[in-house]
């Protein structure tokens, strides 16, 4: 038996977490995948009543009684800064030391890139962004608070240890799936900190060397995803960097709504949440696109174990945008709950 | 006489300056704007002979005497992470508290688009990148260097009156251009201490009600300038997110071979520079695209008061774009000179 903690969240999180389940359910049935769910309510309601995004304990009970963790979207207008998503979701990454933020960017569609020229799976690549440290970590505070000579301090870290494991991850990945290339992005040139990513980078490359390895500055690697998509496959970079990549990454292939996350670690409880917030201008009309959560669920099945099947799941979703099968946001006119329709069929067939 | 200094420095720096300074000494000898120029040789092969990359005294000379520096580009392989193109280019614009680094990024024809359905001028948008602190400070280093327990620390430091005469430089600049929007790019939601640009930000905008003040954080403004670049008009943004802005603006419009760069503040001498680097790859081909470095000396002489003809020089530039007068790199099978040739005469035209 897998169990699975499910959050649906705030905003669209409901509306794109039902359709999921309903998917997940009917494998789960057909092929006998023992996936039992339960459901958990953080989010604004909870957290404006209570003050707390994640409950004392809560971790504990995700590492030691659950397999996953799948969640919608958190994010609501009520809460100033994004306090409570930045709490919750900062906690499950950083409390459940899950280092690889796993970011899949593919093209299924020509007519989903936003490039010209550009023809399906040209573009796809994966980035493993770092998780657990850099920038995220609320290291810092204010000085002179509020005054004309306020000093606003942030500051990033990163250790060996963080930044090895997870470049270690992302050349193993590559090997296991034969890709030809990975690159790192680092701003080393700006910030002699970021050295360590490129010592780390290169000592990891010599034990790869099948693997094309390539040292860019962040500045030049945002330049060329837009110029040259298709010559990256694997991206490896910081919490930060790998924030801002990761949306630029999805706005090459059809936009948030289609973008998929996996947050891991080999020896803890993943995380599976889309990249997309929780959308409040979309509530209620029934026109959210469930497929980023739709994928985010294919990396979780993946991450369980279940290869063939997350497999299946994606190659539904892909029919389905081949068949023009999709929401308003990527130019169809379908609702949430057509296109959950048009995927099960898809995966049925 | 206005006195400019001129800083060739490395790789392609000298072919794109000898160019430009050809049609800035044609305008100055046509219109007669009194400029005179004085070389300096600050590059890598100074820096390997003396390991200074900016010579004591050097910035009370350019304070002092100069009205403008002029600069083509810095860095060189010989030198690990960039080190000497940082203390030459972090110690000009530092070290003359040159606060803001004003980047346009204008379509100036369809054709270099790499976007979809973009026609010219649809984008037209320019970025106040803070040049004076955020991270790129060089606070931080290196705990436990070169062991398994290494820790890797860099601080971001913004201060009230940095972010706020930043953000005041782009909303004057937005009401005198007659623009009606700002966008801020922070990331307050994931580093609390970026609050204090969303602070200021909206402090500023209430005393500008006819502009249309908007806030994104910054990995959905990636998104965002390449879903619709057409929606911005300013954005104002920190010094490393506006590194990463900029790189991905310029891929909207024709790449680095059409970036210019202005660092600016009123008191002081103010620095221009493409922002494209010394791209040794290119050296020696006769090839590379000087337009960059016409654009920026465009800013140049917008700023030393010269509006007529910074706009005479950008008409020129664009005139040879849309005629297909241009380098490789933007379709075109010219060489810099014959650039230079074609621009000269659409100058006199
Ligand atoms: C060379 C480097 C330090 C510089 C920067 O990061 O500012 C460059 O990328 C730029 O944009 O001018
Ligand atoms: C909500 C925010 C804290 C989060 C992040 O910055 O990681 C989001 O943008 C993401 O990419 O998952």
């Amino acid at each position: 038996m897998t169990r699975i903690a499910v959050i649906p969240g705030d905003g669209v999180g409901a509306e794109v977490m039902g359709p999921t389940l309903r998917l997940l359910q009917t494998m789960n049935v057909s092929v006998g995948l023992g996936l039992v769910f339960d459901s958990f309510d953080f989010g604004a309601e909870r957290y404006l009543k209570t003050g707390v995004a994640l409950p004392a304990g809560q971790l504990e009970t995700f590492r030691e009684d659950y397999d996953a963790i799948l969640l919608g979207a958190v994010g609501d207008a009520r809460i100033p800064d994004g306090a409570h998503a930045r709490e919750l979701l900062l906690g499950l990454r950083f409390g459940l030391d899950l280092y690889i933020n796993f970011r899949p960017c593919r093209l299924y569609a020509e007519s989903l890139c936003p490039l010209k020229g550009k023809h399906a799976e040209q573009i796809d690549f994966v980035v493993f962004r770092e998780n657990t440290e850099g920038q995220y970590n609320g290291i810092g505070g204010f000085l002179k608070s509020q005054t004309g000579d306020e000093v606003a301090i942030s500051t990033e870290v990163n250790t060996r240890k963080g930044v090895e494991r997870l470049v270690r991850a992302a050349f193993a990945w590559a090997r296991r799936k034969g890709k030809r290339r990975v690159a790192l992005g680092d701003k080393s040139n700006a910030i002699p900190a970021h050295q360590l990513w490129r010592r780390v980078f290169q000592e990891v490359a010599a034990e790869y060397p099948e693997l094309e390895a390539r040292h860019l500055y962040v500045d030049n690697l945002a330049l060329q995803l837009v110029q040259r998509p298709e010559s990256f496959e694997v991206i490896v970079t910081t919490n930060l960097f790998g924030d801002i990549l990761t949306d630029l990454g999805a706005a090459l292939v059809g936009g948030l709504g289609l973008g998929a996350s996996a947050n891991l670690n080999p020896d803890s409880t993943p995380l599976f949440e889309p990249v997309h917030g929780s959308a409040p201008d979309l509530v209620g009309q029934g026109r959210v696109n469930p497929m980023a959560m739709f994928l985010t669920a294919g990396l979780m099945l993946e991450e369980l174990g279940h290869g063939a099947q997350a497999a299946r799941l994606e190659r539904a979703v892909a029919r389905a945008i081949l068949q023009g099968q999709v929401t308003p946001d990527l130019g169809g006119s379908l609702s949430t709950t057509e296109v959950t329709e048009a995927v099960l069929g898809h995966l049925e067939a």
